[in-house]
């Protein structure tokens, strides 16, 4: 108990007498509350993040302060965004539960949310950093993106359903504006949340933000953002967001859901997937098994995406878009041929979000460990250099690459500037 | 009085009962209720509208029954819409006052929406018909969308702004889920509200629903309309939603709208525009002024809102797309370029839509009376024919277009085809 007696605050006080008024989350922990212990371990940006546990188990309880946890009370945010998060968790789990722990609960008043807490995982970010792989990852995430998107879109969900949902999402404001100021944004400017490996990037910054035609690409991927509505987006799908353990993936965090383009969960999960690539580079032991790794499941991300969301929309197109009914028979090929087009257009979308996302982690507020435990700042910032290389490139040119393979060729010849 | 006694019925008295319980309305008609007289002006497919005139003005009257005006209670449709034909007139009024009337009153327990009376305007659709040529209309209806469309987009709107709207439009479903069936889906079907001339254009619409290049063509054109979210559509912006006199233009029944792609309200209006032009050669007497008139005003409705969009993009640019500020000094020209790139893209947006929408009407439920009124159905399927010819070449090859004087270069081929 000294442990748990230490940490005991008014809050977690406060988080103990909302858990065992609610039957439901207090049977989960089981025992009484003087049995219970909670220790915060958010490392996110955002919200405040607690495990709570008790004798039969225990749960995950995230509280949403009204501001930005990484930022404090300075920068104002709503606490609504605990119910956007929740209703996500829903939808989501509902297609792919193996994926998405389960809500258990969810309080407006306080907004606090309470989730099934994942034993034994991870987050994926802090396991990269150490120089883990993670075998399975690739194929486990691709089926969770294949599911949750395919599923909250036109082609699955009636117009009705989608629109119901989609109405609900749109009053996502406050945490869509983040991402429009963050992503989009700030980073071309000299805005005072901006940071940087300074002074080793300072004319590479001062480059960026002359650079009319990475600027015209990115405010082009904003205005998707800003218009297109294909799916329900968990919206923030960086490896900080992804909890793994040897043989599993539970995706959290879903406060930024919103519908959106499809390509930008996707190149968000790429993008990340690719810091850590160039990242690993930079630090003092070698991790060539790790960037083999990375590179595989950069390419097997995508691939198996492909095939999964092909099969889901040959098997399960109950929604009002390209209707089954108007290609039978010999136009059943046609619209075969259209399902591998709308694929090729996403791989695109999706490589241009990748290339905005890794910029904006080399420039912006939201730097991930990947880049910020390197100690040496040379090889930090030759690493970054790299890693804004490719994503400049794939920003500005996505249709230059066909496939996954030629990406991670592509991330390759990147990695080799500068080493001669 | 003989008048209006004999149209007073149970439906009247109670619409009179209304407006002499809202001051507001009582006042602008004037006098004493019993001097007050209704008749049924109603064309449109969906609702009944009333004019009223009193002795001091008159007013119009809107009533939602729970069904399809035009199908009858087989065909059930929700009430609600007059809510949202309400909305879209505000927003749509607040940017371009001279080209929308007046909303008064709405409702929401009786569906009863009340807008200022468009003295003196007869439906467009009726006149040209009649053979009448309208030469301010095309200016005016390229001022009324450029301000409609631009001010309601993310180009003018700050994101919440715009998310508040878009999700209100989203759940305007039941209108939406008519346009998805009608436009893009049931005449590709043996759908049994289908109608054409039969049996002159029995194999044309057996080709057409063979036709798998063109269906998937109006495929992707659905799945924009259920994903793109790009402004505050009007939602059905034919001839018949037009009010027109010698001097001014009002865009009336607003209950299709939704927030969606600029080029289905534009491309809506160039088809009925072409569809008129087709038409005007069938009937008995030639009308080759008005088909010369109609021409122009395609071209001039396309090249002015062209022109207008541009310049309010310019000048009023004070939403969270393409923000100015990374687009400044010698970037300046970057950005002039990209607007112009993006009116290209919306002008192929636009003749798909148009391309789909001349197709439904003249296979689907609603044919127009551009049509209908041609009694030799020898002329009349010859017409249809020559806008299912150039809509085909829209629809699925919209690129080929590069101005809307190729546009209309089209329809004069078109139109000449079995002419010799």
């Amino acid at each position: 108990m000294t442990t748990s007696v230490s940490v005991i605050e008014p809050d977690i006080t406060k988080l103990l007498d909302h858990l065992a008024g609610q039957p439901v989350l207090a049977h989960r922990l089981g025992g009484a509350r003087h049995q219970w212990s909670a220790r915060e371990i958010g490392d996110g940006n955002v919200n405040l993040v607690y495990a709570v546990r008790g004798p039969a188990g225990a749960v995950c309880v995230k509280q949403a302060p009204p501001y930005v946890r990484a930022a404090g009370p300075s920068w104002p945010l709503t606490p609504e965004r605990v119910l956007f998060e929740h209703r996500a968790l829903v939808e989501h789990r509902r297609h792919a539960p193996r994926y998405v722990p389960e809500p258990l609960h969810v309080d407006p008043a306080e907004h606090l949310l309470t989730v099934e807490y994942l034993e034994g995982h991870t987050v994926m970010r802090v396991g990269l950093a150490a120089g883990a792989s993670y075998p399975h990852f690739a194929e486990q995430a691709a089926r969770y993106l294949a599911h949750t998107l395919f599923f909250t879109s036109d082609l699955a969900l009636p117009a009705g359903d989608k629109r119901e949902l989609a109405s609900f999402f749109e009053t996502n404001t406050a945490m869509c504006q983040i991402m429009e100021d963050m992503v989009f944004t700030e980073i071309f400017l000299p805005h005072p949340r901006n940071r940087w490996t300074s002074p080793e990037l300072d004319k590479d910054v001062k480059a960026l933000q002359g650079d009319t035609e990475l600027k015209l690409a990115v405010a082009r991927l904003k205005q998707r953002y800003l218009t297109s509505r294909a799916a329900l987006l968990h919206g923030d799908l960086h490896t900080g967001s992804i909890m793994v353990s040897a043989s599993s993936v539970g995706v959290i965090d879903q406060e930024f859901a919103c519908y959106g383009p499809m390509g930008f969960d996707l190149g968000t999960l790429l993008a990340h997937l690719l810091i850590a690539y160039f990242a690993a580079d930079a630090h003092a032991t070698a991790r060539s098994t790790q960037q083999n790794w990375l590179l595989t499941a950069v390419e097997q991300v995508w691939d198996d995406f492909r095939a999964h969301f092909t099969d889901l929309w040959r098997d399960h197109a109950g929604g009002d878009g390209y209707p089954p009914a108007l290609f039978t028979g010999a136009a059943e090929a046609a619209l075969e041929a259209e399902r591998q087009r709308y694929l090729d257009d996403l791989f695109t979308e999706t490589l241009g979000f990748c290339g905005a996302e890794i910029i904006r982690r080399v420039v912006g507020f939201a730097r991930p460990i990947d880049f910020t435990t390197i100690t040496d700042s040379t090889r930090r910032a030759h690493a970054e250099r790299r890693a804004l290389a490719l994503a400049r490139s794939l920003a500005t040119a996505p249709t230059d690459y066909r496939t996954a393979a030629d990406l991670i060729a592509a991330a390759r010849a990147a990695e080799g500037i500068q080493r001669g």
